[in-house]
């Protein structure tokens, strides 16, 4: 058993390039409200809803049947890909056991950690696809995922490493690496995966270990793409597979979302160890076309069905919006990785953006089903989904399906739940920061001793966060507080009395003193509801407006609406304030609804024309009526429904 | 040799049920003009470009190799229905031997139907794909196209027939017919094909033979759609087979849009022979919906790439549009049933909408490269086609491909080329009704002897149509012109005088008299160019205008614009007048192109944001600019460009 490191996803070993530094799990703790629920549903419901489903659609049994002592009959079943969602949920519940111990769940790894060994080949090779004899081994690359699988195998690995000390899982991955190093290091091999994620993985096993040539294969990898080099017409072109620009080259985010931004994840990983400024360079130039030009409200990324992938700047149609699941949780942990190198808020505020909305949408509020992608809008109803069965993925059903053939997303959901604690706050030698705001624990050794801070908060019920200091070095240090880009009134408060609230130049209200035990700092966040709109060149979205209140995203949802108000003839008085509508039990839930005045439009005079001359319009507005809107988050929790959250706007 | 019948493609038995009676291409000849140009092109360009990749592709092959002699030693190659593909090329040159005979174009037919009749087996049956064994006849008819293909198949036979009287190709069509209606007549099969074709070619087939079994098997056909029987998992749902509503009850286009809409122009061909009223009544009910609420502006049917398929009403991103080709063909087929049907000036208005927009830009001028689906709006430059070399489908290359894998556009657009005359006009018992303004001669016999129509005009380059009577019954008839739904302002005279263009309850301007040889009508339509709004419902035109002149949809492409003119950041003034610019030579042809006020939005104050609180939304302008719009048919001929048809409006 090794000294186990912080249980945090990313430790920089150069640290000399971030300005900010992880703590692990054992470190923070969140105590309680709604991401405290969640991560207990998602111990107690979704992994062994997951387990399940995994075990019935023989992703394990693909691994169990390689046993050397195997006498299965039985073939492999499902996608090529399947050991990773098996890798994925691992590393979930490894996180899971950082924040709180569990026999059972100890159990589980070291059960499945002896499947995925009895399937290894003695040179540390693993694929349940290939070696169920489905190609040659490295033979198709581009569209295997067998490098992506292993280096889940890896961030699993790590993950159950640094959360319990324990190597089962860790030497097996490692191995695994070592194949890869064996097969591909020094341009043995100058090829890579059509599915970005080795990377990243080899990165962080570099840091774990110190072994250099894990570094020197990640970036190998980074240095053979782009050079429209993938033999294939599967996805029509290169830019799918970031393959058509070298990366140091490239302007924006294209193809794929998953993968290009996994890509740059590894990118920043690399940056990080390397120090190659280019790297640096690109990944923010990437992550400033995607977030000003290619998010949704919701922190959804990727818009096209097709590819699953990002379209040019401003193609942001709410009504045929992808927005998978897996791109959102990969923007987060870029916009860590960003967060860790520039100190900058902008990045923790889009991890919030990313949380608050897409993601929590992503899963039923039973954390027993999913949405792969998430729909921007829903104008008609659709069946729910299946009982008991899978879809594919494609086009969300009326309902959240309880798994996927393509189950990448839900064991996405429960890594990045499980972690959930490590993205609260960081430490850097002025002091730390606190970027999430959550009921919670931090404690942790600063220079010149131990830090514990007790945040108390109903955010983003309400906008009062309590900070309450119950340890601290005897010296002066900063607590710097996120002040989210939303929220330019925000105030401070130290012991009752009011300090500036204006942020530092990296967005953070910074408080320098000499703490003591008992200090309290408390923020108000102004997150009474308000109305935004996009950007012009946003077609789908000109002349609408979206509520907000705080982080949340609202939408309005059929179910909320009185009867016949048709959320397709819905407008927004813009003029009309937005009022707060308090309820305890919403969905089972304390939660904030928010009404404005609206019109019913009547397409009556359009006599069922779809276009007329500018001079024409029929503009039939009949009496005001409500118009309830609940955050997007919560929305296809009670059967079928229609949902819009850009509402055409109109002045009175 | 068979007395053949008018060379037009529906020519209805129980004329008690159609307002108006077709003619054939003998009768109507377009003379000159664009569309005559295009008719020689596709004599001369289009048909050997067509028939060469035919045979490069091997679709010609997949049949040759099935006669009894063939010792061919080669595999069938391509999708499981091209065969299709070849007999929609055969039908298209069977129309234009309808239109002016050839000895070339005469063997071309009668090789491929001897090629066709040594593939085709004893009892009738005839498909390169499970003859080529793959699967069993009948064995996977959701997916196989079996039907389908020998649809098309029989289309072709009667073209060929009713243009040239020879019964070649109608003899092989009619076995394969009989086949379907051995082994599904009587419900002694209860399925039918995935891909609705069969129908309206059934029907035809029953016209052309009288023979009611074809009728009644078109009939099972559409009865036993809709019971959600399909079992296939392939596209998600039944709605994508039209498989989910039995027709009679549907009250939308749902699923894939050919499909949808070849299946209501089979059950508008079984209104007509059978006299069920549920039937007409289920196809204006879903016309309408799709008209109104599911057709871009260009004519454009099917906003969604996933399934080529029919989104929820007002669902019509130009961004992510995906217009098939033939969704907008199938769809001049379906007007043009209601039209006989109904006699209403609505249904040509639709067919002249797809002609000169979404049809017209399908094809490149030189007529040898086309669009599959059809982009409404390019943001950014895509590389343009292969050279030499064609992409499966999808999205729409920087140019038009010479070519596809899934090559069921090219055919179609031939076929719809060469039989365009019979668009032209139709007959009933009071006179004739002219449809479509184009340069032709019209002749063909009405009560009370011969009549024959000579139109002139450079419609839509100018709104002047002059129709001069040359020939004449003694007895008065009516002459009915369209009046489009765009033209309010239109004047008639006759013989220089003027009379009332007030149209008829069926939107035509009738004028009623005793004809004399000579007699000169001249049609004035307001063809100036003029704005149109987009139906508020519509998210992804809200606030943007278009410029339409006459029938003709116009569209802002980057060659013409000036330098620095980012089409993604222009807004249209529209209190500026619009201004024609003729051009004697654009692209090699006349044209005229349209002048607009505009300015360049200044993003800069947005900094990098897509998203801000309503109360802070810039809103930066620079100097009046000059924006230059071109027909839409003409666009992305020019090498790569971005293109705009709804242009985000502003006042002043």
């Amino acid at each position: 058993m090794n000294d186990p490191r912080p249980a945090t996803p990313v430790i920089p070993r150069a640290t000399e390039r971030t300005r900010l530094a992880p703590i692990g799990l054992e470190s923070a703790r969140i105590v309680s409200g709604p991401w405290a629920d969640w991560q207990r549903d998602n111990r107690e419901v979704t992994t062994p809803h997951s387990f399940g489903w995994l075990e019935r659609d023989g992703t394990v049994d693909n691994l169990r049947r390689l046993a050397p002592d195997s006498d299965a009959d039985y073939p492999r079943r499902g996608l090529w890909f399947t050991d990773s969602d098996l890798y994925k949920a691992l590393e979930g519940v490894a996180w899971d056991l950082g924040r709180i111990p569990s026999e059972e769940l100890e159990r589980l790894i070291e059960d499945m950690a002896g499947i995925i060994a009895g399937a290894q080949l003695p040179d540390g090779y693993v694929n349940s696809f290939v070696q169920a004899g489905h190609g040659e081994r490295w033979g198709n690359l581009v569209e295997s995922h067998e490098l992506y699988c292993i280096g889940h195998l890896i961030q699993a690995g790590i993950a159950h490493r640094r959360a319990t000390g324990r190597d089962e899982l860790f030497d097996i991955a490692r191995k695994a690496a070592d194949v890869a190093v064996a097969d591909f290091g020094d341009l043995r091999r100058g090829d890579t995966d059509g599915h970005e994620e080795i990377e990243m993985a080899l990165v962080e096993l570099y840091r774990e270990t110190g072994e250099e040539s894990y570094l020197r294969l990640a970036q190998q990898f980074v240095d053979v793409r782009g050079q429209r080099t993938f033999n294939t017409r599967r996805h029509g072109d290169s830019e799918y597979y970031q393959d058509a620009t070298p990366v140091r080259e490239e302007t924006t985010v294209v193809g794929h979302a998953v993968r290009a931004i996994y890509l740059l994840a590894g990118v920043v990983d690399l940056y990080i160890e390397t120090g190659e400024e280019a790297l640096l360079a690109s990944a923010l130039r990437q992550w400033d076309s995607m977030t000003g030009e290619k998010t949704y409200l919701t922190g959804a990324v990727g818009s096209r069905i097709d590819g699953e992938a990002f379209g040019p700047g401003f193609e942001l149609p709410p009504d045929l919006a992808y927005g998978e699941t897996c791109a959102t949780i990969g923007n987060i942990m870029l916009g860590w990785r960003l967060l860790l190198v520039t100190g900058e808020s902008r990045f923790a505020d889009a991890i919030e953006r990313g949380l608050y909305n897409l993601f929590s949408a992503s899963t039923s509020l039973g954390r027993n089903a999913f949405y792969y992608n998430n729909p921007g809008q829903r104008r008609a109803l659709l069946p729910p989904a299946p009982v008991d069965d899978r879809p594919h993925r494609s086009l969300a059903p009326g309902t959240r399906p309880a798994w996927f053939e393509c189950a990448c997303c839900p064991p996405n959901v429960m890594r990045q739940v499980a972690s959930l604690g490590a993205y609260l706050a960081t430490h850097d030698a002025h002091g730390v920061q606190l970027h999430q705001f959550m009921p919670s624990t931090l404690r942790f050794p600063l220079d010149g001793g131990e830090v514990e801070l007790e945040t108390s908060t109903e955010y983003p019920l309400d906008g009062v966060v309590t900070v309450r200091v119950t340890a601290t070095p005897e010296t002066g240090w900063t607590l710097a507080l996120r002040r989210p880009d939303w929220a330019r009134q925000a105030s401070v408060t130290v012991n009752g009395e009011e300090v500036s609230a204006e942020p530092g130049e990296r967005g953070y209200i910074e408080i320098e003193r000499e703490w003591r035990p008992g200090d309290v700092v408390v923020v108000t966040l102004p997150v009474a509801p308000r109305l935004t709109v996009a950007h012009p060149a946003v077609d789908a979205l000109r002349g609408t407006v979206a509520i907000e209140r705080g982080p949340v995203v609202y939408a309005l949802e059929s179910p909320d609406q009185a009867d016949g108000v048709d959320l397709d003839r819905v407008e927004l008085d813009v003029t009309q304030p937005l009022r707060e509508d308090r309820r305890d039990d919403f969905l089972g839930r304390p939660a904030i609804l928010v009404h404005a005045t609206g019109r019913l439009r009547d397409d009556a005079a359009w006599r069922g024309r779809g276009w007329t001359a500018i001079d024409e319009q029929p503009d039939e507005a009949g009496a005001p009526i409500d118009l309830v809107a609940i955050p997007y988050a919560y929305w296809a929790n009670r059967g079928p429904s229609t949902m819009r959250i850009h509402v055409p706007a109109r002045r009175g």
